[in-house]
């Protein structure tokens, strides 16, 4: 990386963005570039994110502070895999394991699913973590047998490389200690940068609205959902995205070894409904993406992907390609068991009416299936595993979950959960895609 | 200062204040004792102060922050001054000699004038340069002193402490270089945390607003004139402030000498008007609050002062008590010289229209008479000495002002005066006490 100056200070910078104006291309490589060489100090950068959190950015701002981040560090050339390469990211929800379903049935329809992952953090949970409780499976590869394996067998998900954007990660860093997290441009040109420096020709995000999720209102998810397109598409990808309601947890199943079953359920066509609605969603756009399917014929290809086992098989090849112990995939009992099966009953009768599912997410990890910072140990057995849904009806003392627990945590979780689920007289139903952007 | 935490988390104010909330007496003390002491970094600091920028603070906010500051280095305590003691300040000016009138106008008529003044930086003059043109001037003194003085001839003017307000200055210079100078409550607070510092019982603040000042329109002005008087209320001080029209230079004179000779014709009564009608609203103001006259005889009195002499003898006891040369007051021809002296003229015939201050003063400062950065060393003889203000008439090469100059900045400075300087055909009218605030 060569200095780069221009003749610019970023004091005026600041004071641009104060006063509402739009930053260049120029001024944001200056930015980024002068931020990741140590010219342009922390207390200048806090101050115009500050600025960005008030007065926004502009989807060209927006797209150049992306794509300023991704060249900060390695972009992959995905180009040695032949056909379309797609991707997915989720905004991070609870019992979120689409990527566990969604990848196999992808390389079963054709398609060249290479996805680099990430691991969970807070309430939310992570699918490397995830892939992780099946005994010796690797996540770490280099870039040609990565490309060699989804070559192969059309699929892989991966670690991100430690040099990957490394902008995003120190400006990351900044924002959680200053109060600028919650920035719609910030956001997106946060997860873009990721998404472009990872190299594949489609990317479909699943953007969370609802209690479990970090987007609470259906207007900001929107908001996030367009302007992320918007990014992918300034920067020539072809990138779709849908808003799904995270106002209890996808699926029943919340902990590692928990999803990757329900997950294993759902690739021999006997998951949650939910999660099959998300899933086919996703896929609708990225085999479209592909040109593989189109809005009339991409269900029918799912479903017999599905019966015919194939879309599993995908599975059971990528876990024997990356070292994984592929007997647990075919019978699942041999995943990680938790020592103790303890239920959690209703207080009383009536229907599920509310569940507050960023604690209940927050109750998982109490048991040990997440972490709250990044040093913590997983439990790959641990977790929580529902029975009931919101707007199911149950009698007081029925089971709306079982806790599946070792030593840790089982108290605090209990007494979580007493909180988090509403019981009550209304009959609720969630809508879950709450909208799709094109 | 001890150990202040109370279990508080930067990052959480910085968010309360950036949606919105109040910052409570204890979390400012928190913020500018961790500020000062180094526990909260300068990248918080920053985001914080952008957040004020956009969310402003209300009245008890910017008194507790004014007080914390204050308290965070030396505050002086002036009980030993028989009588009120009375202070003003300015927030800088073109042309600003009030200080060098008002003072000994105020002695003269029995008030104690305690003074702690500054240097001025960029396009505005100090006080303290201006006396420094008197030779052997002493702006430094022991607490002791001063004290003794005031309460002998009722006068002093010296140079602020080095250590008054010592997390003020540690703001400011991050406010400098964050674009966050411009907030009213930031600015009013770092104002009054010096003026309570200085011990003094009332103050009246003149707030300059127009094309010389830092507040360019009226409204924020008063904004700021308000802010300060109820932050000064607050704190239990005698509060008042005069809004100031700055939209040309106070008087004729600009540069250091020059300003003191002017002052000295201002206190033998053959001073301009404009500065005469400023001196007198604040004067009128600091009287009252002493209790030495009110609304109906503040005039007669000052007239009074002026033409027996005594006021004039008063700025002599200052220069003599202060070792300057007072045969320098008694014949001002005697302070510095300039070599050169340059007339401007018209360009063409009609009113003066309209004068871009801001760049007058900086027309004086090349020519030596202030300062860019803090390290510059001032030319005391060197300035601009007006012949015409908005509303005269001149005709094509009239001389507008002249130059008094040695060997630095004239090209520069004529260029920027021909530029300044708007000549036309209306003949406009300078509203020169622009408010009040009680």
């Amino acid at each position: 990386m060569n200095e780069v100056n221009f003749g610019m200070r970023m004091v005026d910078l600041i004071i641009k963005k104060r006063d509402k104006g739009e930053l260049s291309k120029k001024e944001i490589e200056f930015i980024i570039k002068g931020y990741t060489n140590k010219t342009i100090p922390d207390y200048q950068m806090s101050a115009l994110l500050m600025a960005i959190y008030f007065n926004g950015m502009n989807d060209q701002e927006a797209t150049n502070l992306a794509l300023e981040m991704m060249h900060s560090g390695d972009v992959f050339n995905l180009a040695a895999i032949k056909g379309v390469k797609i991707d997915k990211h989720s905004t991070g929800g609870v019992g979120d394991k689409v990527t566990l379903v969604l990848g196999p049935l992808m390389a079963a329809c054709g398609a060249k699913f290479a996805k680099m992952s990430g691991r969970g953090l807070g309430h939310t949970g992570g699918t490397l973590d995830k892939l992780e409780s099946i005994n010796k499976f690797n996540i770490e590869m280099t870039e040609k047998a990565f490309i060699e394996q989804v070559n192969k067998i059309g699929l892989a998900v991966i670690g991100q490389s430690e040099n990957i954007t490394p902008a995003d990660k120190l400006l990351y860093a900044l924002r959680d200690v200053t109060g600028t997290v919650a920035s719609i441009p910030l956001i997106a040109a946060s997860i873009m940068s990721k998404k472009l420096a990872s190299g594949s020709d489609a990317i479909c995000l699943d953007i969370k609205v609802g209690s479990g999720a970090f987007m609470t209102t259906i207007k900001e998810a929107r908001k996030l959902a367009e302007l992320m397109v918007s990014i992918g598409k300034l920067a020539n990808k072809k990138v779709s995205a849908i808003i799904t309601n995270m106002d209890e947890p996808l699926g029943y199943n919340i902990g590692n070894a928990l999803e990757v079953k329900e997950a294993i359920a759902a690739l021999k066509g006997e998951g949650p409904e939910d999660l099959k609605i998300v899933v086919y969603e996703i896929a609708k756009q990225l085999l479209k993406a592909a040109n593989i399917a189109d809005d009339d014929n991409y269900e029918q290809l799912l479903d017999q992907k599905i019966t015919s086992g194939e879309a599993l098989e995908k599975l059971v090849l990528m876990v024997k390609a990356q070292g994984g112990d592929h007997k647990q995939i075919l019978n699942p009992e041999l995943l990680p068991q938790a020592n103790k099966i303890i239920p959690f009953q209703a207080s009383k009768t009536g229907y599920i009416e509310k569940m507050n599912t960023e604690n209940i997410g927050i109750a998982a990890s109490l048991l040990g299936a997440g972490r709250e910072t990044i040093l913590d140990e997983i439990d790959m057995a641990v977790g929580l595993e529902f029975k009931k849904k919101i707007g199911d009806y149950v009698k007081k003392g029925d089971v709306i979950c079982y806790l599946h627990a070792n030593e840790k945590g089982i108290d605090s979780a209990l007494a979580i959960l007493a909180d988090a689920i509403t019981i009550g007289p209304r009959k609720n139903k969630v809508n879950l895609i709450e909208g799709v952007v094109l």
